[in-house]
């Protein structure tokens, strides 16, 4: 709980694709107060921008400092932020900080965005917008940080830096199959939870059974001849799907270290990567929500934004 | 080109999910004359069935015993067929042909419906209708028999029959991730032919680059981080995603053997896929057209629903 007696020193914004949410922050970090709005940068208000975050800090303090992370700061946000390289040393908070993006001419405020990062692997660039101040915020122990979603990001840490990272589209090709493709006619939700687990056990089973990259595409469809034959019911056909896709990006990406995964996720997904790393031999932990409001406040500290809480 | 003192004797339907062909065929299998209408089983005129069928087959002798192949054998279509299941000697046509449905009653002509084929591998189970037909068509010498599309079929021949086959969901997947994922905001047309070739090496590249299967969920989102870097220009991104799919389709697939593979697909699909396996190191031949109706002139034979043109 934060201390009533500690000053707001900062309003931070994680202001992704579809939701916006503010935190009125003390100097130890503690929130003092929070909204959520679903006006992501492309659900935006009538007004645009400016109205959605006068929205979200309407009646916090004028004169305090706004940092924000995520798409705000894509090229199709409020202002394109740079991303900050992964180089031999990967990248730390110092660097994140040292590159802030000032967007006080457009908020009429004191304000900033955070950089993404960008990593250029030996399969092409990476991008990430929101995930870096995520991580931040998670503390940057060693191991591997997993934050499941539209697009999924597997995150090494290394020596308190983010030493690298790749993306999946886990959930948003899900969304694409289950709504655009032959699969749309077989999916129905499960019945109960029973249903769910065991059509989810059985994606995880036929993702590990899958050999060369393109046999994902033959799983897809699978997925209708399974159901035809009456091997899968209709409503365990999504949860196999779900499994199939979850198990593929685990296999890929959760190879690195044997330490536990750290989750960053909604309680349901989070417990998906759960079960799922689970049958890959691999430990998990979850993290408590509001992350990106605690990599917020540590980013203004590293930049000066606020004072010391000392 | 047909005799035109042969007889006609078959009416033969080649009915798809978004195409119904018609072919007035003559004793030896020469095209007397043909038809094409958009009137597959997911685009039926006012009239359904029915409708589609009398202007398929408008004008044509009534006492034609009519062969149809496809999807209208689906539960979806106008009257389910069972599937030919693969045994331990495959499928022939033989098997096919003492295996037709008829639907006489619902036509009110003389009319049946070819069987689809099953397999049943460790991979679970898969499907076909209409591409046994083709194959037939084609020809049944040894070797693969690829046919892309929206499912794409990679069918195995020996001694005559239909070994196994294996179905990719390349082209819909394609349509999918192209339309209705963050892919949309980044593809355009490509400029000309040079920027397509160009942009499809690339992604037979980044196919061949690919080592666990979920890497693939990776490859697709670096598409999009490629084009912020300007390393894919707006135009190549398209072709990029189709060389990334059908080079994990063709890496998936065409290892069984190393004879030439046999393409039945329209020009500039053959053409995709020709380029695509002289990339994988195999030579491809591209058959002609109306390998539907030759492939349903031989079942009528094999029925006995029609005399030898001896």
């Amino acid at each position: 709980m934060p201390d009533a007696h500690r000053p707001a020193t900062l309003i931070a914004l994680d202001w992704g694709t579809s939701s916006l949410r503010a935190y009125l922050l003390d100097d130890a970090g503690g929130v003092r107060d929070h909204r959520e709005s679903p006006h992501g940068i492309r659900a935006l208000p009538e007004g645009g921008f400016p109205a959605a975050f006068a929205e979200a800090v309407h009646g916090w303090p004028e004169a305090l400092p706004v940092l924000m992370s995520g798409m705000i700061g894509a090229r199709s946000g409020w202002r394109e932020a740079p991303y900050a390289e992964i180089g031999p040393q990967g990248v730390g908070p110092e660097e994140l900080a040292a590159d802030l993006t000032d967007i006080a001419d457009l908020t009429g405020r004191p304000a900033w965005i955070v950089p993404g990062v960008a990593a250029r692997g030996p399969s092409g660039p990476d991008v990430m917008r929101g995930e870096e101040t995520q991580v931040v915020g998670a503390g940057l122990s060693g191991g591997t940080v997993a934050l499941p979603g539209t697009h999924s990001k597997w995150v090494e840490i290394r020596e308190g830096r983010i030493a690298g990272f790749r993306t999946s589209m886990t959930g948003e090709l899900y969304a694409a199959l289950s709504r655009h493709t032959i699969l749309a006619d077989t999916l129905s939700p499960p019945a109960d939870a029973a249903e769910d687990a065991a059509g989810f056990a059985e994606g995880l089973a036929a993702a590990r059974a899958l050999e060369a990259p393109g046999d994902l595409l033959g799983a897809f469809f699978s997925i209708r001849a399974r159901a035809l034959f009456a091997e899968l019911s209709p409503g365990s056909t999504g949860p196999f799907l779900s499994g199939l896709l979850i198990g593929a990006e685990i296999a890929a990406n959760a190879g690195a270290d044997s330490g536990p995964v750290r989750l960053i996720a909604n309680a349901a997904l989070a417990a998906r990567y759960a079960t799922a790393l689970t049958a890959w031999g691999r430990e998990s932990q979850t993290l408590p929500p509001d992350i990106a409001a605690a990599g917020l406040h540590a980013l203004a500290r590293a930049a000066r934004l606020t004072g010391d809480a000392t």
